[in-house]
């Protein structure tokens, strides 16, 4: 007995619990943790966790045909990565991640750029429960001349520290519904005049795709707990449900979640088949992570077009606005989404982002 | 319900449901995507699947001391990845993959280079069930400067759209049952004279194996499901019963089929250790994927010395043809093999290649 | 019958069955397989295998500013890989993995260095059962340069291949039971005055810390079979237990063992968030593996400070010596570790090594 007490006299904290809702003010600005440095390896274990095939992505070769350095890091990995640095300040106690706005994917990121993110707060509003709280973050990822690759809006359920603490001032942003057009930014150093359609396999480009047209992505992956885990890992994110079985076996389900980034990257690569021509991801217009996943389920995806665009002074490339919908042990030959209630139950995700397509 | 026939009308089929056995005929080329750049973290990955250490493949500086420009990616990695290509145009719906013959490993591949494939159709012949038929091809593998990296041939059986549809003149081309010492490549700025078997730690060399000899590779390698996927997802492979749980529960073993390429690499990984020094695969002669396995199973394997020849104009370097047989759940001490009624229940691989090894 | 004879008759013994008690012996060198060209892969696997943090493993732009060439190879990934190679040497025959000592990181590696280890017996002690006996390596990891970037000393005890064989003369060496804080190696080139703290998220630096401090890292990490082969594979370590569940089924614990390296990186994964700025391990004072780990544990660590030491002739790092434990399926808030009996149940790993953190 005594010698408990000594150690927990001994005990000191220097780990980080996360932010509650208190903590967080509009205007305040956080420099997330740690710089990375990405690499072709983090490039080759996410084909090994997706099988991407998206052709930029894929070959320097193509690549530098329209223009790149080299094969760009996929979009989506940068993504996880700025993103996963947010969690252990922004959500390591939230209890959701509620929605996505105002996402653009700028300067390319290439093997040997070094990201680094920044959150600035841009709003806060205490639920009415009193237990918990949205807070509003808009995210910067930034590559080592200070050149932006991604930023992004999210909003999270926080909880708070202390239920009595008195609620702030509610301030909720106005967010644009969609990215416009004319925002998303191509460089004029790209041409993808040359696109040859051979390298994707898939012939249809920007003008074959039409207004309200949906397809069924056809595949189906099946998800294990080492992968998503390494996937997550490399991330660098660090929220405990994803990794603890013993502690979420006593938890909401009994069992590790999937985190939901995981279940954007697995539809998007489903979405290869079908949109084969849909190299890049310009913007991220929108998303709500309908149903949790796990282990052991099967992740299948289908795509509506919701609008197409010229992009601005281009001929040579289009932007389709997109909604991909994720939904579990389903094939999605019925397009599962929104019912009169909400939701299908086998719906994970629903996605709403634009892509470029070559003309 | 008005909603879903709205749904189904607005459905557009955009996807690739692969090539039936109609679909092939000879004289046929297909280019197949993606282009892909192989980089070093692609051979990482391939590490932390099988555990290889043939030197050659594992270290730049041997590699140079033998006159590559660095540690080429290993062989069997190119093999995956140019025949990853070929599946969702050759075998998405076949219903097996009956043989490879005339595999000839070329230029090496290093880490930058970009590998495209290419398959000839060579021969056609239905089955005489009217519901499938054989397709040969020969695919060819090639690099950003268009030298050959691989070509080999493969045939499998694959379904028909329709039964009814009329058969094809039958055309079977002939195969050379194994690729002629004389025809293996040794490029003249390769030398083995300084190879110092310390790198392997096998004392063992070319002139040590004798024609007949059988070898027990002694160790086991227990399969899991993220493995496979991960390895099966590397290469870009899409055949859908490695990867589908939702479908396959109800397909033809209840459960997912591991890539059968998986098996030959995980059976020349086993194969060092007693083979250590047979650095490099210079011809596939035939393989025969005998019996599937699946995750949970334990792999080993065993090879037989079928030949040994000198390699011509070279006194440093030999060919050994090999036979490597992997079999499940089983420690091959008594070699299993074919019997007088097909194979023994445990084998699942029976791979006929040819290597080199310093004299 | 007959073919059975003549099958084992042309069975030749080619393989590596490892050494056993008796082919040790004082002054004995070894030479291991096979040299590692290591790279971004690697360490981009290791990433997602450990979701390590500490900044100057995961930015070369961070690492630069500190006066390294960009980011090194994170510490124990080299004693992995430097390790890894003696297993088919010298722990092949191994019953338990005993100790490590004198562990010195000098000469930092970096992505394209080659690694090679070489081992030297430095003694020799049967146990009085007569049927084991306890060998001691020093074992030295070299890039090609030559330059050491590691040498430890660990222990083994290994099986006596005839438990008839005469006993050795025993010789137990004299190990330091600490590297002293003088031994630790810092290049002058190294400069850690512009270390920003907002590159790990830790404020904490080396003042902070006090002797006898305790940091529960809350954190906990379930392992997967997958997971922890993919490790181990990836430091081409050979040793069964890691990947047969066909033999260990039937073995002393009727399923596969995680290799305890494996614990040390989740440990020094977990530690992060407490010991954010100790960016580097500098020595290996002493390590014990106290009980064995199977997937589906949760591994949770905590640490303490055994001391806290100046570096020679440096005002801007220093060095604490650290002994880091780790236990399964037990949060460690009450810091579990020796009791009168010998260790707490939940106990796997205690860890006793010095890292080097900004003053």
């Amino acid at each position: 007995m005594a010698k408990k007490a000594l150690t927990k006299s001994k005990a000191t904290n220097k780990t980080n619990h996360g932010n509650f809702f208190e903590d967080f003010y509009v205007g305040m600005r956080i420099v997330h943790a740690t710089p990375r440095t990405i690499n072709d390896g983090d490039a080759a274990l996410y084909t090994g966790l997706y099988g991407g095939r998206f052709p930029v992505a894929c070959s320097d070769e193509t690549a530098r045909a329209m223009g790149y350095d080299k094969a760009p890091i996929d979009d989506l990995l940068v993504f996880h990565i700025v993103f996963g640095k947010t969690v252990p300040d922004v959500s390591l106690n939230a209890i959701a991640n509620l929605g996505y706005a105002e996402g653009v994917f700028q300067t390319p990121a290439y093997a040997g750029d070094t990201l680094r993110s920044v959150s600035d707060v841009i709003g806060v509003k205490e639920n009415s429960n009193g237990k918990t709280g949205v807070v509003y973050v808009r995210t910067t990822g930034t590559n080592q001349r200070g050149q932006v690759v991604l930023s992004y809006v999210r909003w999270v359920m926080v909880r708070k520290r202390d239920e009595k603490s008195i609620a702030p001032k509610p301030v909720v942003p106005q967010l644009a519904s969609v990215v416009p057009g004319a925002s998303i930014p191509v460089s004029s150093s790209l041409r993808f005049s040359a696109y040859d359609t051979s390298a994707s396999g898939s012939p249809h480009r920007f003008g074959d795709y039409k207004k309200g047209e949906r397809i069924n992505h056809v595949d189906g992956f099946t998800v294990e707990e080492a992968e998503h885990m390494l996937a997550t890992r490399l991330y660098q994110n660090t929220a405990k449900v994803h990794f603890n079985q013993h502690t979420e076996k006593a938890g909401r389900f009994g069992k590790r979640i999937v985190y939901g980034g995981h279940v954007i990257s697995l539809a998007r690569s489903l979405s290869f088949n079908g949109l084969g021509n849909a190299f890049k991801i310009a913007a991220i217009n929108g998303g709500r992570h309908v149903g949790p996943l796990f282990a052991g389920d099967t992740v299948y995806a289908w795509s509506e077009v919701l609008d197409a665009w010229a992009v601005p002074g281009r001929t040579d490339v289009g932007a389709l606005r997109l909604r991909t919908v994720a939904c579990k042990d389903h094939e999605p030959v019925d397009f599962p989404g929104t019912t009169k209630d909400g939701y299908d139950d086998s719906v994970l995700l629903d996605f709403d982002y634009t892509v470029l397509m070559p003309v």
